[in-house]
């Protein structure tokens, strides 16, 4: 499938790894096997046997170690061998099952699947924010959604879809479409901005402004970092345009490929206000999932299925003045994708991996 | 898909578009949208938009045109966009649906798939029977079949299989396959036609025929006319054999590929008795339905799974006299297609939808 | 798909076919119908009509032919038209069905899907064991297993799995993985055997032995032979290696490939201890397949996902000491494989089956 290969992905939400239990998924085409050791490190490899293919997860732990269910080969958490049953105990070159490295931070578990000699954990984006925050201030949440990741880039990144899209919570009540957000880019990220006056306000903020009828100075920006990792700030303020004295609501929407046509969709979620209320914490959490399963989910899958496995740009798409921010994701993407491919070393690992 | 392209088929029946509701639907591989304008004119177009490819389908009707539900471009009935929200509202020249030709006609919808210059209503084929019919004397039906549409005008052009696969009420008695019926064609239409002394007469005639248990005089023909459109007369009569003092029962079965594999299979039925009685009417429809739902399509459907996308003629079957007809039809329409394709300018067209 | 085609392969247990009924099942990913002429021969042939394609199991048997349910053309059991309805009821030369040469034997029903002139009885493995037994003393079982054929070969011939997949009812305790069994080969087989003593015995044998909780000498060999018939012996005796003496049992697991990823799994099994216990005899086949059906299934299903339908050369497995029987087993069979493909004759049918 056409995915960046060195780059971290979230593989999993950091409470999802239990002390015990493995976990198995699929990333990249790729089945991989979860689990933490027992001091917490977590750890990640192919979740495949290289004796005879089983699945790892089906086995057992015996310590911080696998042991397959089919032979009984255990493997420690770098994928090397460590015991054989067989006949004299030799492990053949060959018994040694590939591992990622996979780092917890910010509450999410971030894994390399490219070249094991670049990982390095500094190019984990940085989102300092997600950093010790109270934790009825933070939410983190996970979907599975069955469509490409970049048809889920170009949903967040184009957020004048909310305008037509969704419901009362995130009304934008037309005021995204009509504008030419400004874009901005680094060497890094594409940002894309809006703002604009709403009136009544947006309905995640409304009951929570001095007027909850009346007009609110709004904005929404979002920042791409690749290869499908998005920032978004949303804030509302009544009486001033002096964002930080309102109501501030960070998102990170970060995305990673199963498949070519499926995709693990992984949020966090911060705010500047009722940081220590939980209760209203559990329920906005459980309220934007509600709001993509039955809002954008629908819209997204079916867009997938007319499109197949078909390139998007061989579609030619009709490009409108909101498309700017995703474009330019899409289009860096596929850079770095191309160089990615284009370099001697990878092309000669590629080929390692097609006869692997 | 193997099909022709610059024909009618029919798309829906008349009645299955309603005043307000689209109506959805895979013909030729290629995903439909339809409605009725306030006027009530059918109208079609491609169910996707050429922005995002979301399906137009899941967006909402705006007077007669339709708008996006992901970011709201609205389209006519020619599919030409007509509204932007987005920035200064301009529209790209790409922001254009493929519209379709669609007549009603018959108590039919027929859409035109192909070249749209050639679109020519003419073409339409002549039913002139389904004109202004009483309402209680015509009934019009729809099924989905799970096979490709070439296996059923094999099935409806060799009614021989009468004999073999049907019950008492489409009961022929083994009189037809002993028959060579004379295959007669003339430049747009191959006629097949059988007739028979039964004793009793079929079931669907004998309980209003004079003598319910004696001999009928019966007959049966079918014509096809490209694509695949079939008119059957079937008739029986007792003591003489002026067929026109008898029974008859006039029957249209058009069918239309969905895909490689699957048809819509639409049909129409008019008779010369009980013309008034809508009870009658209503149980003569579902009857005949429920006669090919239980004994037509599980065998035409394990037909399909053993056969596969697996080309016909490359399966060398044996052919027999009751073949004429349908291999008659088969050859013609592989005539049409192959000239369709051979065409320059289509082929130049098939190119460029190839890219498209 | 990749298979042995000039072998004997069991299409289906004795009993599995009735006196009447027709049997159809895909093997090979070929549909073959079988049924038993009325003196109780058993035949076999393709399950598809010459003329259109039909199930023939959708039809009906006359005497010991079979009539197509779609428009009435009979074969004899050699697969010859007897008989058409049609016209003057003239049968084209290629109106003739495939037909098997179908043998029982052993409670089994021996398919030849090859070459028609090289079918040859002497051909069937020999396996006199399963001539005329008590019937109390013999069960035939049969399971339906999704996953290619030879990973169920890998897994009988590599029985140390057993120490690690395996409840109370075949526990080897561990001693079956530390050995290099020896493995021996002639013309036309595979044979591996492993002995040990164990404490308390295998759950198969404890109950029966006179100490079930002591120590018990056990033993078990695989023979296998092309294309994928294993002949396993499996016994324990207590107070001496004289296995003669102990409890025996005997069991055959005879595969067959249906798809590239599914298996008909059949087995027979005997005993020479309780031979005149039908009740055991029933409970023992049940806890067989109970056995396999929760504790290999479920591996050998993950394993196939994993690897789809990739070659599993080609992901380099890592081999042990307890490979070598299956590694030749697979070899062996992919030499006469080889050897098949480049037989002349064969490449001729082969490209003549391609396009028959």
């Amino acid at each position: 499938m056409k995915a960046l290969r060195n780059t971290w992905y979230v593989a999993a939400l950091a409470k999802e790894l239990d002390a015990q239990a493995f976990l198995s998924r699929k990333l990249l085409d790729v089945s991989v096997l979860m689990y933490r050791k027992a001091d917490g490190t977590p750890v990640a490899m192919q979740d495949r046997c290289p004796h005879r293919f089983a699945p790892l997860s089906l086995g057992k732990r015996v310590g911080d170690e696998v042991q397959c269910l089919y032979h009984g080969l255990r493997f420690d958490s770098n994928g090397a061998c460590t015991h054989s049953p067989h006949g004299d105990g030799q492990v053949p070159a060959r018994a040694c099952v590939r591992s990622f490295s996979l780092v917890e931070r910010y509450g999410f578990l971030w894994i390399w699947m490219g070249d094991a000699n670049r990982a390095d954990a500094k190019l984990i984006p940085h989102y300092p924010l997600l950093d010790n925050p109270l934790p009825t201030a933070v939410a983190h949440g996970y979907m599975h959604m069955p469509a490409n990741y970049e048809l889920i880039v170009d949903n967040v990144m184009d957020l004048s879809h909310v305008d037509h899209v969704h419901g009362p919570l995130l009304n934008t009540a037309g005021h995204l479409s009509p504008q030419k957000p400004p874009v901005t880019e680094d060497s890094n990220s594409v940002l894309v901005r809006w703002e604009w006056q709403q009136h009544p306000p947006m309905g995640l903020f409304a009951p929570l402004l001095p007027d909850p009828a009346g007009e609110a100075e709004q904005f929404v920006q979002v920042q791409w970092t690749a290869p499908s990792n998005m920032f978004l700030t949303v804030g509302a303020v009544q009486g001033s345009r002096d964002y930080e004295r309102g109501l501030i609501s960070w998102d990170f929407h970060l995305v990673t490929p199963e498949s070519e046509t499926s995709t693990h969709y992984f949020f966090g979620s911060l705010r500047n206000f009722m940081v220590d209320n939980g209760a209203f914490n559990d329920a906005k959490l459980e309220n934007m999932i509600h709001t993509f399963k039955t809002e954008d989910e629908p819209l997204i899958a079916a867009q997938q299925a007319e499109m197949g496995t078909t390139d998007f740009w061989s579609l030619k798409p009709a490009l409108l003045s909101c498309d700017t921010a995703s474009v330019k994701a899409r289009r860096r993407l596929q850079k770095l994708i191309d160089e990615e491919n284009a370099s001697p070393q990878n092309a000669a690992r590629a080929a390692m991996r097609a006869t692997a």
